[in-house]
């Protein structure tokens, strides 16, 4: 009947917002990531089928796939959950699938959901924007597929906003010398937030110097810049949370 | 008892998060910005006293003012709800909350809310990230308030990725002629989306040439880069929207 593009958030279910949670109680099948967090997945009725297209090492599932397998879904009667982490156009290749859905003829709908790249830093205690501190933020991607258009770092360095970087984790040294390299000082503030809003929730923080030999587990969330030393997180979360 | 800093989303009420519409149900009083749309303030059950703290022209309120007005609900025996448009941390001043309400000793607690900055776009079936196309955003305020740190407008020209601005309609003429001083193409694609995931949704496109000149309301999200000439709504939101 129709494919909902559905963002997952970050990871509590709390977080995800009504009209995810509606759609996913009314589903027939669940098409989701490996990213999708196990609170979410709890979500969905014990009856609706659940297919796994996460894109796991050793087990990669190539994106033209995913959209076949969407189409030949959303062709039948049966209403589809195409379920992301996080925000389906946050690097949620949400816009190539609504493509091949609209190529196909296939009716499908986009629904935002609250990204990774703002909830893991809050959940650390860090706004990616502050009065006086930082007038912007930039999300990157640190991981560069094949064909992506190439990010001048050096310039990023020079914008004046806080830096959040997705899948970064592998290429932090040479991400890190860049925007030093730019003109970002050494001492610039550095947080990493792995399992945002989950209950395994863990935050780094470093200098950007001290990016490179950090010891940080992939997947995280990567923060540069001065509100990367906030840490306005409440008492409640402090008390729970170990950092 | 203590302060929820929430997120309200960009104006569906369907888009607030599950922990946000509980909150507004469980809340003994509300206080609340004129920028939260009107679906969303008639979540608030009827009996909950509302305070409108929006800085509307012609009658500012001091951010301390709002400040000190949190704190004061904050020590009384009350479940107090700050509901924001968008997101606490997306120059929604958020932190500057939460640190007065910390150095009161005030309870708080940060609730993210699905940001505009990605949601207008969304709407406007223009995808923030794309492969191929996108492989960074970077959001940022068109207006600087004084003590604002300076955004250098030529080094993000020089990014490689999507630009949003916020609060850039007054701006726009002279942030386009910095963009376009900094490398921009003149044709780059523009759209410009007010009033996003409402009834009053309406989408403006143009170049970045012709940004200054466009007929351009206030406020709006203004998207520059090359995913704005992308329209990716699905079929019922181009049959239910004019634009």
């Amino acid at each position: 009947m129709s494919v909902a593009l559905v963002g997952a958030g970050p990871g509590d279910p709390d977080l995800l917002t009504m009209k995810a949670a509606r759609l996913l109680a009314e589903a027939d099948i669940v098409v989701h990531d490996a990213l999708v967090g196990d609170g979410v997945m709890a979500m969905i009725p014990e009856h609706v089928e659940r297919i796994d297209v996460g894109k796991r090492v050793g087990r990669p599932i190539p994106q033209e796939m995913i959209c076949t397998l969407l189409i030949e879904l959303g062709q039948q009667d049966l209403r589809v959950v195409r379920l992301k982490g996080g925000d389906p156009f946050v690097f949620g290749r949400g816009g190539e699938e609504a493509l091949a859905l609209r190529e196909a003829g296939v009716e499908y709908e986009i629904v935002p959901g609250i990204t990774s790249s703002i909830a893991a830093p809050a959940a650390a205690g860090v706004p990616v924007t502050h009065r006086g501190v930082a007038a912007a933020f930039t999300v990157v991607t640190g991981h560069r597929r094949p064909g992506e258009p190439d990010i001048d770092w050096r310039s990023l360095a020079k914008v004046g906003g806080t830096i959040v970087i997705l899948m970064g984790v592998t290429h932090r040294a040479a991400i890190a010398a860049e925007l030093i390299a730019g003109g970002l000082p050494a001492d610039t503030p550095v947080a990493a937030i792995r399992s945002a809003t989950t209950d395994h929730e863990h935050v780094d923080r470093c200098d950007l110097a001290g990016l490179g030999a950090a010891d940080v587990e992939s997947p995280a969330t990567i923060i540069v810049g001065a509100v990367a030393a906030f840490d306005l997180r409440d008492v409640t979360a402090l008390s729970t949370i170990a950092s």
